[in-house]
């Protein structure tokens, strides 16, 4: 018979390890490439963004920093009987800054992921704080992120 | 000290036990429920359900079988451009039943959560077969539940 290696691999193999790994492990190692857009472009352009890229969720920036979230959400509420999609702009229907829900670069994945449930939205932005109000967009968090995770660890990889 | 209950429970709390639970957990027992719309209702009508119930896709069905998917993408693209969303039958933009990746209600967590991630979607319905073609939607499982799963095991719950 094959050994069974790893079963008996107590301690980070259990759940209490499972929980050790999300607890200590920061956002950052397993975020996805963040897409962003700068203020000024048009919910036009957000759109085709969108769907190239084929994200849920686009991160607008203004001089380098986060200023706002576009859903696919937010797009579909806009493009319902706004016949000129290029004259609008982004900013316009994104949320802003002191609504978004997002994670330093360093936090752990426990936290992105109890912030994604909490909040009950499907992505979050991963940071870098260089100032009050300068947020560096360096990832983005997602639950396909987590379900990736999670079969990861249910196959031992 | 306070007895570290569960720690050293071998068997069920290792990745084998999470391997062990998804593999032999029926999709159905922790799906959400679906939110469903009849043939013959117009993209207006798909987008207000869409909104009202806060969810990503919604399911058509015809004599109360499944037979197209529409989700937040599709409704986007035909809001683009297309002034009257009244006239348009939600059967003209869906996805059609033999495009649709779905689950058995009798199937594997671990099979659902594989083919979300193989085919890129965000959400599976849940159908109870009654014959060919004639699929009863009784569920729908997201990466909502997948993030649940993961957090209730990493905190053993």
């Amino acid at each position: 018979a094959r050994p069974r290696v790893g079963y008996f691999y107590v301690g980070t193999k259990t759940n209490e390890g499972l929980l050790k790994f999300l607890k200590e492990s920061p956002v950052k190692d397993v975020g996805s490439l963040p897409i962003v857009i700068a203020e000024g472009k048009s919910v036009y352009e957000a759109i085709v963004t969108l769907f190239l890229e084929d994200v849920g969720t686009i991160y607008v920036v203004k001089d380098s920093y986060l200023s706002g979230v576009i859903s696919r959400k937010d797009l579909l509420k806009t493009s319902i009987g706004n016949k000129d999609l290029n004259t609008i702009p982004v900013e316009m229907v994104m949320t802003r800054l002191s609504h978004i829900v997002y994670v330093n670069e360093d936090d752990s994945i426990y936290e992105a992921i109890s912030k994604i449930l909490t909040y009950e939205i499907d992505s979050l932005p991963i940071v870098t704080a260089h100032d009050v109000n300068k947020l560096e967009v360096v990832g983005r968090f997602t639950k396909t992120n987590i379900s990736r995770l999670l079969m990861e660890f249910a196959n031992g990889n």
